[in-house]
């Protein structure tokens, strides 16, 4: 296939991180984002260029183009962490040219990014070739989120309890990590903030499902960790909400922060629990876990997201599918819909 | 000997915990313990009486009578956790009866209490025999301070930085681990809240001793943290100090409360770095740790001190020792001199 020169994609318009913390919501992209051209990029030895179908966007994603992920931002360079696509060029490597012609799922958070364009260049570690039966809104949202939910629900099965929290509850991610914990016998406790969420994760599996906002909320947490006893709280929204759950939550309580969706501040209400309660408060990097887990443990979550998807026991939400030229007028509006995921089609 | 059916003690006038969170400082005595007099209580089989010669006053011993400390207050029972005196009565079983006679620094922490008072139930496995040479001043206060000196350079051996940072560094637990670290090769970094507190401490061996109480202290604190990168904050006070220096420190830092010196606000100001920099926040409770960890661990700790102040290496800088029969008036007035311990004498 002929490819082009040049290629539409979102460009980043800032370089490093963001000096405030303005939280995890997108109230729009012109402050961080451009509609541009620039040349298709080309792939290393052992990387492969996708011709981008769909493009994720996750929570990552938004933290990123505002300056307040991990990583630091490179002016001009395509966004987006995620998505799926057809290999149109290869590297030499065997590794990156066996993937030539092949549809795959593809990440690019660890060694470049952009997948908010035509095309984006992944290392051939980072694709997984998919099943023809799979839809390509499950594709391009299976590397995050997924190995993310396999990675925190670990965090659950390894702290031995049955019961177990999570905040931002209707989440894709959330879904996904109540799905898996339904499946092998775990009781999720739910937070969010809607009622007509409720009923929603109640079927799909969560043991209890609470809303923050209510009057009673601390009250009735506090009840549910009585007669639940979970050790773990998963929680992307730290702030006020998350320290009322840790504070009422039993002796060995462990507060894994991987989100910050609520920018206002987050308070330990009781300090003498770390000490007299055994309580800690730590964080959750999916980067950090494929980094520090060896290529097994992350082969082996893949492939078991990849068979969740393909069998429906996981099934990707989708809000809106924006083409490319509508996504700097559209994308912040449909970000704001709850329940759903929103994609970029290029 | 023959004893007393009856005996003067300071009495704990609440039961259970507080519930207000009213930080460390002894305002007074009254609210909390009234002078009484009560019967003599009798060792079990495997416990001793102690005719005691010195008790001490930790800031344990203050949170617990003011029902801040992880266990409930029994009204009408001295308070006291530690002391130091002679076994006058033993109980049948021979670790106990080995004992009488002879001069023992004791805990009454994990199954009685009583220090602050004529005589005191211990334990014999948590009665230490005392080398002759060993003042009385060392000996009462052996066991609480020592211990947690020693089990927390553990945790900063353990994390393997040679520079760590202890806040209220003019403590005499700071103190007891400033000298440990410096014969070790460590680097202690100590926060004080008094200029006259900063020559001492860097005379015992901190490597670097901060104000925490100027202006440019979050400036200072994060140039000495760039410059030496401990890993490890060992925090007596919580409140907005504890969390500046947390913010200020790199990748990694885990911030381990032991005491609540300070009982504002304690804010996490900025969760990210829970996510992208693998920071954490626990608690450290030394009854926890001789729970957990074994007869030997323990035993070899409690030698460690002895020969420690036996040979001159600690000293316990007295504040005042305080007549039982002063005490009602006199302790909070006492307690609030810094630089030095305060002693209650039956």
């Amino acid at each position: 296939m002929a490819l082009p020169a040049t290629m539409r994609a979102l460009l980043l318009k800032n370089d490093g991180y963001s000096r405030t913390s303005s939280g995890t919501v997108l109230e729009a992209m012109e402050p961080y984002v451009e509609a541009g051209e620039i040349a298709v990029p080309e792939p290393g030895p052992k990387q492969v260029l996708v011709k981008v179908k769909l493009a994720s966007i996750n929570p990552s994603d938004v933290m990123f183009v505002k300056g307040l992920y991990g990583q630091p931002r490179r002016q001009g360079q395509p966004a987006g962490f995620e998505g799926v696509g057809e290999v149109v060029a290869a590297g030499s490597d065997p590794a990156a040219n066996g993937l030539a012609g092949q549809r795959v799922a593809f990440a690019t958070g660890l060694s470049n990014w952009g997948s908010w364009a035509e095309y984006a260049v992944a290392d051939a570690g980072a694709c997984i070739p998919l099943m023809p039966g799979l839809r390509d809104e499950d594709g391009a949202a299976m590397i995050v989120n997924p190995l993310t939910a396999l990675a925190m629900f670990g965090i659950v099965k390894d702290a031995g309890e049955k019961a177990f929290i999570v905040t931002a509850g209707a989440s894709q991610l959330c879904k996904l990590i109540i799905a898996v914990a339904r499946e092998e016998g775990y009781r999720p406790i739910a937070i969010v903030r809607r009622d007509d969420q409720i009923d929603m994760l109640k079927q799909l599996g969560a043991a209890h499902v609470l809303n923050a906002t209510g009057g009673g909320f601390a009250r009735e947490m506090a009840a549910v960790c009585k007669e639940e006893n979970p050790r773990i709280l998963l929680d992307a929204v730290s702030g006020p909400v998350a320290s009322t759950v840790f504070h009422v939550m039993g002796k060995g309580a462990r507060w894994v922060v991987y989100g910050r969706l609520d920018a206002s501040e987050t308070v330990i209400k009781e300090p003498g629990q770390l000490i007299f309660m055994d309580k800690k408060i730590e964080g959750f990097w999916l980067t950090q876990w494929m980094r520090s887990g060896g290529a097994e443990r992350r082969m082996a979550a893949v492939i078991e997201a990849q068979k969740r998807f393909a069998d429906g026991r996981w099934k990707t939400d989708v809000t809106a599918v924006v083409p490319l030229d509508d996504a700097m007028e559209r994308v912040a509006g449909e970000l704001a819909k709850p329940n759903g995921k929103v994609f970029i089609a290029p």
